[in-house]
């Protein structure tokens, strides 16, 4: 039986853009959450447990990436970053759709745990207005900013893996994008029978089968 | 190579409404076009060539059924109607969607032909609503509104072999629904690297392959 939810995997390299997108999305669409991540990095002023994150310590993490519970996990700067399986299930059997926001080597664990994940790739409008943002405020050196370029190349090098692309260069579009293709996969078959069950029983009567 | 546009097949039951939300749809969504169908019946006043429909005699019709013009076709009450297959891809490749406006079994035949269509059902908010908008003006015998019914209904059992089940209940609401489903399709990674082409190029240099 297949899930209640659809989990959406978004993808893009910095400066893309896909960190406000994805608030601005999961702020204006119900039933849509965002997947709160396991890390061994201490909580910075004001972050929540189980809110921002779920902070464990490493020896914790390690138990549950041995026990298989992690959907994907990686290590940045020396802290570790994961995806449980049962937050994310949870929510999808509840019937609520679920946003990941990772990296392409995340995503294709994820796509390998759940084949049925949807992929989306944000794009920059340009090359010039990519590098336009990794240069933020230009107050780094460039070689600061040379190796945040080559690790924007890399991400996007891998654009191909996801089943949309959406370029955000007007923000308001881009956002418009992004319902679309959540609201979209609410109204596909599988989704819709578990939803429309009693509606489709009372229309299709005497058991007639399609044939 | 898949063709620069998508072919949209709609279908649901007389009384859900489908004719109005097809061409709300087409009306406000630039790039989207009804095929245009070939028939042998004659053209009523107001109509044109061309526009509403090919109008075509019974030896051409003929003529090309042999030949394998058509996508789809059937014979409804002695007159017959058909979507040419040129009509459809030459649209497609200039990368326009198009949209077909069939029963379940012009959808079928057109799902063989062309695999890639996206189907699109479309239902009544209630069994009650679909009676009530059969029965129109009260003005028919209860034979005839038991015949609509049985119609109706065979039409609904086919439902599953779509791909989105769109619910006709606030008409507004379904009309944004099926924009989603073709905003949702123009965003898919197949098309959007042809759409992005020059984009991507940029953005992803050294021909850095995915891997």
């Amino acid at each position: 039986m297949s899930a209640a939810g659809t989990l959406f995997v978004v993808s893009a390299p910095s400066g893309a853009g896909k960190t406000s997108l994805v608030r601005a999305l999961v702020e204006r669409t119900e039933g849509l959450v965002l997947s709160v991540s396991h890390t061994t990095r201490p909580p910075r002023p004001g972050e929540v447990d189980g809110v921002h994150y779920h902070f464990v310590d490493e020896a914790a993490f390690l138990r549950m990436v041995e026990a298989g519970a992690f959907l994907e996990h990686a290590e940045v700067f020396g802290n570790r970053y994961g995806t449980a399986r049962e937050t994310v299930e949870r929510e999808l059997r509840a019937g609520r759709d679920v946003l990941l926001e990772i990296d392409w080597q995340g995503a294709r664990q994820v796509r390998a745990a759940m084949p049925a994940a949807v992929g989306v790739f944000i794009l920059p409008p340009s090359r010039e207005e990519l590098e336009r943002r990794l240069r933020g405020r230009g107050q780094d050196s460039e070689e600061v900013i040379a190796r945040r370029m080559a690790a924007a190349e890399a991400e996007l090098s891998h654009y191909a893996e996801y089943d949309y692309l959406v370029v955000n260069d007007a923000f308001a579009q881009a956002l418009d994008d992004l319902s679309a293709i959540v609201r979209c996969h609410r109204l596909r078959t599988a989704r819709q029978r578990r939803a429309l069950a009693g509606l489709l029983a009372g229309l299709v009567t005497g058991g007639a089968s399609a044939c």
